[in-house]
């Protein structure tokens, strides 16, 4: 049987032969609510003609697909696979934007592990292109969120001396994005204040 | 059995009830010509610090996920949903670029109902952000390639008096790509004619 949402998204149900203590977590549903909040600012910022962005679909190996008669195709076996960019890009006032969202329990710092290689070279592929990119950390115990532009997240990541960007660090380098209603996360707050200081720094070398 | 291909790409198998003859074509597999040799031209620009393009994975619905023992997680259940947006995105020297690819069997004429209101929609707010839109052509009984902006296709689109775009509509309205072997499918080319046709545009008004 397939549940329903009252959004009319289909519930994702997972089956096991496992005991449910010794069932690995379902990982696919890990950050869904933040997902969902930057879902939900894409789609404010699209309604008001503000910005395009859209989060990637997973990426899915797909190896068997039934065609039952008079249905839809169903795909009867396909495993999920890494990504090779991050979640979300689009456009903004001709500005192309990249980034990733990513959230810790942790109170005092944002643990690196978070990422992976392949987002920071994602990420510094694109800047060299001349995108902007960031990442939005969100510490859910505190219920605080930060934009970090992608140039200092790379600073940091190929430093390799930080384990993790601690809380002084982001509260001095980040851009705090106040949580609302609508925009849930205003991220493109953050991107303009980011642009802001960078027209400053240009101008005055 | 699952089967390789030589990349290391699984196979994908389709099983069935149904009678091969009555068996409902591969719509997935449609087009899979023209998407390698984008993907191949995305690879090549990629790996020369030109561009960054991706296309983006085909959204999954996900019904059900089996956790076996030891192993990664198994997709049991899971339909195709149709996207959102186009299929190809990126960045290109500070450029946000978004397109489409789309084929024919046709010779004399492209027909628009290659191409879905959404698609369009997508298109439309994406130049509203002063986005790069285009879509690429390929006539492949003709083996000849159009990039056509997306001003001009919205322009065809919204006018409706045209069921489809002729051939040579395109050959004066589009931009012919030399097919080659290195990029394959060399849309950056396109990228960089398009732009300066506007410039020449927005210098003489």
């Amino acid at each position: 049987m397939v549940f329903h949402y009252p959004n009319g998204q289909k519930a994702v149900t997972t089956t096991s032969s496992i005991p449910s203590k010794k069932r690995k977590p379902n990982f696919a549903n890990r950050g869904m609510v933040l997902e969902e909040a930057i879902n939900a600012s894409n789609r404010y910022y699209a309604q008001r003609n503000l910005a395009v962005v859209h989060k990637k679909p997973t990426p899915i190996q797909i190896v068997t697909v039934d065609y039952p008669k008079r249905s839809a195709a169903v795909i009867k076996e396909a495993y999920f696979k890494e990504a090779s960019t991050t979640d979300y890009n689009g456009v903004y006032q001709g500005y192309y934007l990249d980034f990733e969202a990513k959230e810790t329990k942790n109170k005092t710092s944002f643990p690196l592990r978070n990422f992976h290689q392949h987002q920071l070279d994602h990420i510094k592929a694109c800047i060299a292109q001349k995108g902007i990119c960031f990442v939005l950390l969100w510490f859910s115990s505190l219920q605080r969120c930060f934009f970090l532009d992608g140039e200092m997240l790379l600073e940091q990541w190929e430093s390799r001396e930080r384990q993790s960007l601690t809380l002084t660090f982001l509260e001095e380098q980040g851009i705090e994005l106040t949580l609302g209603f609508a925009p849930q996360i205003p991220y493109l707050l953050g991107v303009e204040q980011y642009l802001q200081t960078k027209e400053q720094n240009t101008h005055g070398k």
